[in-house]
């Protein structure tokens, strides 16, 4: 199978993907932004999100800079911001800043040492807790707790689900795919019906 | 705040998730399936798909079954099979097959010895390689390599993406909100552009 071929393949098949834009503070002062599709949920209490950081290099400027510095933010991305957040992965110098780049906006929050990004509808301080090598493809899931989270109004619903809907959120199919969701309906938790 | 608020608010935090169903064959001849929202891509070379184990339990019939087997089978969900893909997520007795109580056809092939879920589009037969334990909540990342991919006409690009919105693909926002997804852009490999 052709290499090209292979790779767009088998990112396809997991299914949709998250969109986020995880953006860190350098010890050289240099803001780092780059979009990530792999966060996952792992829990709810404590509540934890991962990611998968694929094999480090010398540009993995959001891996060291969360080793470093012990703290990131997770941000949503929405529709109106695709073409920004998917050029965040061109391979920048470590002395540029995605977030100038790219056309977003670092804002500081609470005493917290990275920046979130303004643009985002949702934004999530958290803290670096774990990482975990996976010795297969020398990738690792990192792991973090959420310490902060701020939502655009109009998002939480009565029960605490967020409306992503309402935000533009969009998901990412295969390695460059952005897609919009529409909700199209939700279940109550299932139970077993004696008969 | 209130326990169920939490939950729901956290589980939305990551965004927009996959939704696949994990089918196994149990020692006592009984097909189990289950929905995750939890896969995610770990790798194209070896291929690897991991997922999120939540605490095992007596009703952790896919995990035991995986351990057991070493094989299972990872599954989209397409809108047409949402309500019958939720209602996996019911404490069925270990003797009750899911393919029959939700609706859904186990079907096999290439002697593999988990079944794939015919009504979905996009079928994944995995081997199990290896389980990692994620102290911090007692949860696994469950990875698998990918040795068979079932595809349905049509749905695989020329560059070997995924057209998942032509098998009616969907995707999972928080615990129990279906939708569906729509591409909105596709844009090149991401390269810095020097000015």
């Amino acid at each position: 199978m052709d290499r090209n071929f292979r790779v767009n393949l088998v990112n396809s098949l997991s299914g949709y993907k998250s969109a986020n834009l995880i953006a860190t503070l350098g010890g050289n002062g240099v803001e780092n932004l780059a979009i990530f599709s792999s966060v996952v949920h792992l829990g709810s209490d404590p509540a934890l999100l991962g990611f998968i950081q694929r094999p480090v290099g010398d540009h993995s400027h959001t891996y060291k800079n969360i080793v470093d510095s012990g703290v990131y933010t997770i941000n949503h991305v929405s529709s109106e911001h695709i073409q920004q957040a998917h050029s965040t992965s061109a391979r920048f110098d470590k002395d540029v800043s995605e977030f100038k780049a790219c056309g977003f906006t670092p804002r500081y929050a609470l005493g917290f040492k990275a920046p979130f990004v303004q643009e985002a509808a949702v934004q999530i301080g958290m803290r670096f807790v774990q990482e975990i090598k996976i010795e297969l493809n020398d990738t690792r899931l990192m792991i973090g707790q959420i310490e902060h989270v701020f939502v655009q109004d109009g998002l939480v619903d009565s029960d605490g689900s967020l409306l992503l809907e309402n935000a533009n959120g969009i998901c990412i199919s295969g390695l460059d795919t952005y897609c919009q969701a529409q909700r199209i309906a939700r279940f109550p938790y299932a139970k077993v019906i004696p008969v």
